[in-house]
C-alpha cells in the first residue's frame, strides 16, 4: 500500500526528505532588478549617486566599490567623493543644492558616535537613498506612506535593510495580495531577532503598520508591534511582552527573522514551528544547518537584494522629484 | 500628528473600523465556472449528467431542481430519473454501461440506513461526479492523486463539498504557491470543526496531505491530522490530541473552517485569532457577526463554489475518459 501511495503521490519531495525551500537572495533580486531597469528606461539621463567616504573603514571602503559596481552594471552613474570628515558636513550640503547630484549615500561611520546623526540630518530627504531622514523615519513609524497627500503618488522612502526583507516576504507570498494593500500581514505572527535603530525596530514598526503582530527580540526582552485587534490603530503600538523569552516568541510565529550580529547567537531550531518561514539578514547565520528540516522556507542571506533597494530608492527619488517641484 | 498619519496613510478602512473582508461564494464561483466553460469548449458535445430521485425529500428534491437549473445554463444536459428505491441499484448498473451518460449523481438518502453504501459502491468510479467511489475515497486518504501513475495525468476525482472548500482556500491565498504543488499549505494551522465522512474528515486529510497541521474537533474531543515534521510522512497520520478542546484549536489555527448543523453551535470570537480566516459551511451561520471585529477575511456561506464543483467533475471525467479507455 505505502510503495502505491508513493509511487502516485505527487508531491516533488521523496519520502523521508523535509520539505524545506532554501531561496537564495540573488534570484530575488534578479526580479527586482528587471523592474528598476524598467523603470530606467522612461528616464532622459542615468540617475546619479554619490557616494561619500570619510573614513579609512575597509567595510565602508569595500561597500562603496560594490556600489560602484551594482551602479556600472545596471545603467547608473556612481561618483565616489573622497572628503575629510570635517569637510563632510559643508560637501553635503552643498550638493543637496547641486541639480548633478540625484541621490546620497554616506558611508558610515564617520565620526562614530552621536555626531554621525547630524551627518544623517544633513543629507537632503529629496536625496537620501537611505532613508535616513528624520522626515522619513518619521512617516515610515508613523505609517505615512506618500509625500504627497492627498494626491498620494509619491512614495515615502524607506530604509533599504528592512525594505529588502519586505520585498522578500511579497516573493514569498508571506504577503497575501487577496488582503488590502496596508494589511497584507493581517493575521501572521512574526518573530523579529534584533531591535537596532537600523534594522530591527523600523522592520518590526513597518511589518506591523502591514497587519501583522510581531514580536521584538533583544537582550533586554520582548515587545510587541500591532494595530491592535481589528487593526483598528491607523499605526502601530508597542507593548511589553512580561516574562516572555526567544522561545514564547518563536512558538507562535510563522514568520522568523533573525539579524544577530556575530557566531555566537543561533536561533534554536528545536523552538522553531513546523513550517516556519525563516530569513537570517546577519552577515553570519543566525539559524543553524537543520532549520531545513522543520522550515517550509529557508533563506539564509539577503544582501543581494539590499543593493537592488537601493538601486530602487534612487530611480524612486529620481521619479517623485519633476512632480515635487512643480 | 494623528491626523496628518490618517490622511498620509494609505490603507483602506478609515480608523477605528475592523478590516475584514468579507468574501461570497459567488465571486469565487464565477471564476471558477469560467474554467469549467472554457474546457467546455473543446468537447465534441455538452457532458450529460444523470441525476437519481428515489425518495420524497424535499431538500433532495430542490438539490435536483437546482443541479437542472446550473446544468441548463452552463451548457451540461442534465436528466432527472425517478426511480423506485428497490430498482435504482439496477439502474446504475445500467447507466455504469450506458455510453449516454456521462456522469451520475445520487440523490441521498435513499434508504437513509447503511444499505445507501451500497449504492455509492454501485456508481462507477468513471462516472461518479460525487467522489464517493471506494477506490476515489481510498486514493484521496493515502494522497494518490492520479488516477493513472506513473504518467499523472488524470486527477483522481475529489468530493464535492471538501473540494469546493480548498479551491476557497486556494482563492484566498492560503495556499502558497511559491511552495511545491503538494504543500502549499506547509506551515499553516487549520482548525475543522466537524468530522463527518461526507465532508469534515475528508476535509481535514486533504488539508494534511497539502501540508497543513489540521485540528480537527468534533463532541467527542480533537484530533490532529499532519504529515509530521517537515512533511516527512507521504500522507497525513492522525493523532488525538488529549486534553485538546475547541479553545486550544483556536487559539493556534490561522484557519477556522465550521460546518456544524443547526442553530445551537456557534464558534466563540473572543477565542478567535486576531486575523483568522474564517469559512462557514453549515448552512446555518457557525460564526456570529462580531466575527468580523477579528477575522482578516471571512466566507459566510459556499454552496454557490460546491455547485460549480460538481461541474467541474463531470468535466474531469469526461476528459480523463477517453485516455482511460485506451
Amino acid at each position: 500500500m505505502a510503495t502505491t501511495a508513493e509511487a502516485g503521490a505527487a508531491s516533488a519531495q521523496p519520502n523521508g526528505a523535509p520539505s524545506c525551500k532554501v531561496v537564495l537572495a540573488g534570484s530575488i533580486a534578479k526580479k527586482l532588478l528587471e523592474e528598476v531597469k524598467d523603470g530606467l528606461k522612461n528616464l532622459d539621463k542615468p540617475p546619479a549617486l554619490y557616494g561619500y567616504l570619510a573614513n579609512q573603514d575597509a567595510a565602508a571602503r569595500m561597500y562603496a566599490d560594490w556600489t560602484a559596481k551594482t551602479c556600472k552594471e545596471n545603467g547608473f552613474d556612481f561618483h565616489l567623493r573622497e572628503v575629510a570628515r570635517e569637510d563632510l558636513e559643508d560637501e553635503l550640503r552643498d550638493a543637496n543644492h547641486n541639480a548633478a547630484v540625484d541621490g546620497m549615500i554616506v558611508y558610515y561611520p564617520v565620526f562614530d558616535s552621536t555626531r554621525d546623526r547630524t551627518l544623517q540630518w544633513t543629507v537632503s530627504m529629496y536625496k537620501d537613498v537611505e532613508g535616513l531622514s528624520p522626515q522619513l523615519i518619521s512617516n515610515m513609524y508613523q505609517n505615512i506612506r506618500f509625500l504627497d497627500p492627498p494626491a498620494n503618488t509619491h512614495k515615502s522612502i524607506l530604509p533599504c535593510t528592512p525594505l529588502a526583507i519586505i520585498k522578500i516576504l511579497e516573493h514569498l507570498q508571506i504577503y497575501n495580495t487577496f488582503l488590502d494593500y496596508g494589511s497584507r500581514l493581517f493575521g501572521r505572527r512574526v518573530t523579529v531577532v534584533n531591535r537596532s535603530e537600523v534594522v530591527g525596530r523600523p522592520l518590526a514598526a513597518l511589518l506591523a503598520n502591514d497587519g501583522a503582530e510581531v514580536y521584538s527580540v533583544d537582550v533586554t526582552g520582548v515587545q510587541q508591534f500591532s494595530r491592535g485587534t481589528g487593526l483598528r490603530k491607523q499605526k502601530h503600538e508597542v507593548k511589553e511582552m512580561e516574562g516572555w523569552g526567544l522561545e514564547q516568541c518563536l512558538a507562535v510565529s510563522e514568520v522568523i527573522i533573525s539579524g544577530v550580529p556575530g557566531e555566537a547567537f543561533k536561533v534554536p531550531t528545536g523552538m522553531i514551528r513546523e513550517g516556519a518561514v525563516c530569513i537570517n539578514f546577519s552577515s553570519e547565520k543566525n539559524f543553524t544547518p537543520d532549520v531545513k528540516e522543520k522550515a517550509s522556507i529557508y533563506v539564509p542571506a539577503i544582501g543581494k537584494v539590499t543593493i537592488v533597494i537601493l538601486l530602487r530608492n534612487l530611480l524612486r527619488i529620481v521619479q517623485n522629484r519633476p512632480q515635487m517641484q512643480s
